[in-house]
């Protein structure tokens, strides 16, 4: 364990806890006090790592995601599993609001064809974003909806071609589950710098 | 507190929470085992709400955002400290993985016209997920980060527009907040929609 913890550079006490938790596969035993690791275990090390630390994703979510990634499923049944897991859940709202909201997203997904069915985790959780703007008075947020599933369209191309380009087949999974996650903070941060070029752009005296 | 709570939607058991928390301020006392609580308890109360429920954050960064909100400093000051507080933390890399994430950054950066200074979280952060991205073996996201910054710049617009449309500017560092938060929260729901219908146009055959 002293070797995987140099190896991963996650300290011995954090692997404990993964093993704990059941993040981590437990290593071969060897003898009573020693246990053999190989490459999968510094990977899925990593993997954890990036996903607690970098991503913000909780233990208990980790733990579904690397569990759907190391099932025996459809890649695509696995991607489904996985991404239920990442998805925020859906706030409490009130029917009428999400009446509202669930035809306004419809018609744009008509009209991008956009497919949902009543098991998809997005939809609900986009629901009651929306109406959480709307309950805080930002619908000028939502007046912007048409644009933002504009350029949705476009990130999702950029993504696919990630996927495409070098991923051999037994790792799409996790390259996926590693896209999204970390893909969203990469265009987060992105999104940040280029926000507070165009409010300079914008408002040259510093308001 | 019992209006409190059926005005808001939140129970009387969490108002207390965030009263001791620090996250919303105390009512004007008007006998030992009452308070006075005015529509800007009402209001506060949704935006924690938000923040915490449907944006993900912390008590504690809710409680820094908030603190923000309710200075006395300057706008473009108040959003500095709300933005750091946003941002997620820099993963510990090692220092030659560090230079190559920044000379990176800094290329697109001055490609991009974004400025940042030394005080700026967000740069950090984007070298830490570039790093940890790289670390995985996901290069292939990294090869797309030119086609990001681009759409980032497209994005950042839209959320500008949501700024200069309708708010007043008492409420416009709020307005920021909630723009970024959940802002970021709904554009990865569209995100999320538009990737599954790419990848049913790529793969028809449902790998």
């Amino acid at each position: 364990m002293a070797e995987l913890s140099a190896e991963s550079g996650v300290p011995v006490a954090t692997i404990k806890y993964y093993l704990r938790e059941g993040l981590l596969p437990a290593g071969e035993r060897t003898s009573p006090n020693q246990a053999r690791y190989d490459e999968g275990h510094v990977r899925r090390l990593k993997l954890i790592r990036a996903l607690v630390e970098v991503g913000g994703l909780s233990v208990a979510t980790v733990r579904e995601v690397v569990a759907a990634v190391d099932s025996d499923e459809p890649a695509y049944h696995v991607l489904g599993v996985a991404q239920r897991a990442l998805t925020g859940f859906a706030a409490d709202v009130p029917e009428d609001e999400r009446e509202w909201a669930m035809e306004t997203l419809s018609a744009l997904a008509r009209k991008h064809g956009w497919k949902f069915g009543p098991d998809n985790p997005v939809a609900p959780s986009l629901v009651g974003t929306m109406c959480t703007i709307r309950a805080l008075g930002h619908e000028a947020l939502l007046d912007q909806l048409g644009r933002y599933a504009e350029i949705a369209d476009r990130i999702a191309e950029a993504d696919l071609d990630t996927i495409d380009a070098s991923v051999p087949m037994d790792r799409i999974v996790e390259a996926a589950v590693v896209g999204t996650v970390l893909g969203d903070r990469l265009f987060e941060g992105l999104r940040r710098l280029a926000q507070a070029a165009e409010t300079a752009r914008r408002y040259p005296d510093g308001r």
